[in-house]
């Protein structure tokens, strides 16, 4: 097996991704070709001692930068490090990518340069949501805010495959992110969703509403791009303010800040319980050849755990698993 | 003036509304008409001393509930407190209505006998929504699953003058629900109704992303009742898994439970201002008459808050205001 890394995508810049594609080298005995500046990963690889045989590298001079319009960047910056290693991986070099640059990029050039499954209307953005229970994969994240029935249901036999093989789920409860359990609610996208999805032979558990996604209800949870995006981003701000408000409680008087001080250790447990990094990327699911997402601002730790996440990826034939199961339904 | 009060329609029953209702008599000296069950409310009734001559009460021996169909208890159940509330209203018997009872039947009797205000394309259901700041008014926060850019536009507008009206914030910030803050960001409905809303003359500043809704980034929070009811069931589960997750630190071990003690008193105030019964009321807007939709676990006090937003709705002339802004825009 042969992981091909995009270098240059980072906040963090090429040294986190390859220090945590070194660890990952040593930990899970994977190979890897990292894609980007040639000088400037090599001047990196020679802090490390590493297996040699193992990683090679391909030279990139461009970068896509997040600023840059994803589908316009893809086709004009034929030289960036997202734009070699997807064709590297369309060419059969590698057997999957990840990166963690633009993300719009990383999905045009996922559609464009590595292409759809047969039969997928179209490709999703996954992320794993944190729940108080474990974790959760929210699909679509914001790839596709005007869907159609179709592209949900999709979405959701897409998530069950990826959450039962990659996250270890026996038979996971998938739920349409909506206004209210019963079926008949909704608007008019969220209705025709769930007749279809009523007929797959994933394990549909009906809608779930909002309010049930933070306390791991589903372990799929199947939405638009654009309710997807708000309900990741909301969490988010939620999450902060609160944290913020409870500084604000620890702070009011000394004997609040004794308190405080008392809790900081079972305070921490409880935030690295949040912590992105532990979750590794977010899978780009309905391509050809498997791609992950890491999060922009990994570090290598977090850009370990997405290539242990994009090796379960490749390994459990996720990709021919979904095929089998859209032809099943069409 | 005179307010109009659903006597049977809260999970609390009829007990806390009729105290609600007198608290609000004698704190704002404001007349008002109890609908509902005659006997059962005389006999609150006679539990307090109150001015006489301020409150009368008209029978109504049905109930509308929960479980009712909206539209079809509106048309079928002609002698529940609502029905016979909302034609009172109509007929002139008094300035405005407020219902603990069901969101959908009271939206529904608001359009089918209030009536909407002329140019209006729907009646949108708008909550207060509590931030770090202080309130934000959210709105739709249901009542229309499937928008089109216009009601949004006329969301905004209504939600501005209520909440530069009635909450007293100058010019306040309205902020369209999308998924990145530049123009030109969104699906096809938030995309053209940013166009609509720049055209406003309300203090319309852009796109708002669901991380900045809980720091209280905008004043107003336009989005569609899908939309709407996603962020506000999210914020619910956020904030009730973060709460039950602190709990879990709190009672770890010795030492947690001594901080989480000299935290009680500063962490019940926190808890207070996310509780929704300061609020008083979500109000109906677009309805040719003032409506406000109490809270389904209203409490006296959150009965008592409502009407006194009931009452700043009908002073401030907001329906005659909202007539003037959307003649302006059409």
């Amino acid at each position: 097996m042969k992981i091909i890394v995009d270098a240059m995508g980072g906040d963090k810049g090429p040294a986190e991704v390859v220090k945590g594609t070194i660890d990952a080298v040593k930990d899970y005995g994977v190979e890897v070709i990292i894609v980007g500046k040639e000088d400037i990963i090599e001047n990196e690889l020679k802090n490390y001692d590493y297996p040699k045989n193992k990683i090679e590298t391909i030279n990139a001079e461009d970068i896509i930068l997040n600023e840059d319009d994803p589908a316009i960047a893809i086709r004009r910056k034929k030289d960036s490090s997202m734009v070699v290693g997807l064709k590297a991986l369309a060419d059969g070099m590698g057997d999957g990518f990840i990166s963690a640059g633009s993300t719009g990029a990383l999905l045009a050039g996922g559609i464009f340069i590595v292409k759809r499954i047969k039969g997928i209307e179209r490709a999703a953005l996954s992320t794993v949501y944190p729940t108080t229970k474990g974790i959760s994969l929210l699909l679509d994240a914001g790839a596709n805010v005007d869907c159609k029935p179709e592209y949900l249901n999709q979405f959701g036999i897409m998530g069950s495959v990826y959450m039962e093989k990659v996250i270890g789920v026996k038979s996971p409860k998938v739920g349409l992110v909506n206004i209210g359990v019963e079926k008949g609610k909704g608007n008019l996208l969220t209705k025709e969703t769930y007749d279809l999805l009523e007929n797959t032979n994933i394990n549909f558990i009906g809608n779930v509403e909002a309010r049930d996604i933070p306390t791991g209800a589903v372990d799929v949870i199947v939405c638009d791009g654009f309710v997807g995006n708000i309900v990741l981003k909301l969490t988010e701000g939620m999450a902060i303010s609160m944290f913020s408000s409870l500084k604000e409680v620890f702070m009011k008087n000394t004997k609040s800040k004794i308190g405080a001080f008392l809790l900081k250790p079972e305070l921490k447990v409880f935030k690295g319980k949040m912590d992105y990094r532990e979750y590794g990327g977010a899978p780009l699911l309905g391509t050809k050849k498997p791609i992950v997402k890491a999060h922009g601002s990994s570090d290598a730790y977090a850009i370990k755990n997405g290539i242990r996440q994009l090796i379960a990826f490749i390994e459990k034939n996720v990709i021919n698993i979904i095929e089998d199961n859209i032809n099943v339904i069409e």
